[in-house]
């Protein structure tokens, strides 16, 4: 049903200069940037292979984002995977017990549609479906 | 220099059971299991893509493993990357100014060789290179 690791989400205090600081670690530029009002973050993403890393910095300290940093310090915010049919996978982790925080899939980065499981159903991890755009 | 995610390392309190769980929501097996011990861990990794989920348990409470889940929880423990050389990695993360736990590579599961950035160095991220035996 998850096809890939889509990115690793990781929150930090501050965006520009994490994207320098991974961009001199990774030897890497910076291959997207958006800023996605609805969920309070501005991203910049990696490429890497088949995944990437995005960091995520918050637009105000009442987010997701900002909450995030304020209670947990910087680190992985979530994982997500790539899959092909969302509603079907969201079906099918409903089908396995999994507790959902989105039931419908909302508008993410890069014409992608996304949701979110709860992370206590995956031992702590904040566990995201990727959908991305047909060609 | 960074190729790829090799895998998501997660920290879980029960591996038997969290296997069990992520086995039915990914619809798939573990296809590696390894017991660490110079790491003090038991490994399990669903392969996902050239990615894969590493689920980790501790082989008792004091190992750095089983430290993480006393203070932090369960949850992403650390980021593995993909490299080619990974001395040559250890170098270019030195000269750009990256703290490093492992000066020199150490053995990791599956005939691997590794080592660990701080996590200071990736935004509370614990990064850990990963070179893969020549086939």
């Amino acid at each position: 049903m998850l096809s890939q690791i889509d990115h690793v989400g990781i929150a930090v205090a501050n965006l520009q200069q994490a994207v320098a600081e991974y961009g001199a670690a990774f030897g890497l530029r910076p291959t997207h940037r958006e800023r996605v009002e609805s969920q309070g973050v501005d991203e910049v993403l990696f490429v890497l292979g088949e995944s990437a890393v995005q960091l995520l910095g918050a637009l105000g300290p009442d987010t997701p984002v900002g909450r995030f940093l304020a209670t947990r310090g910087e680190g992985v915010h979530h994982v997500a995977y790539r899959v092909d049919d969302i509603e079907r996978s969201l079906e099918d982790l409903r089908a396995a017990g999994i507790r959902l925080i989105d039931t419908v899939p909302r508008p993410g980065s890069r014409g992608t549609r996304i949701a979110f499981a709860h992370p206590r159903a995956f031992r702590g991890v904040l566990v995201e479906l990727v959908e991305h755009p047909r060609p």
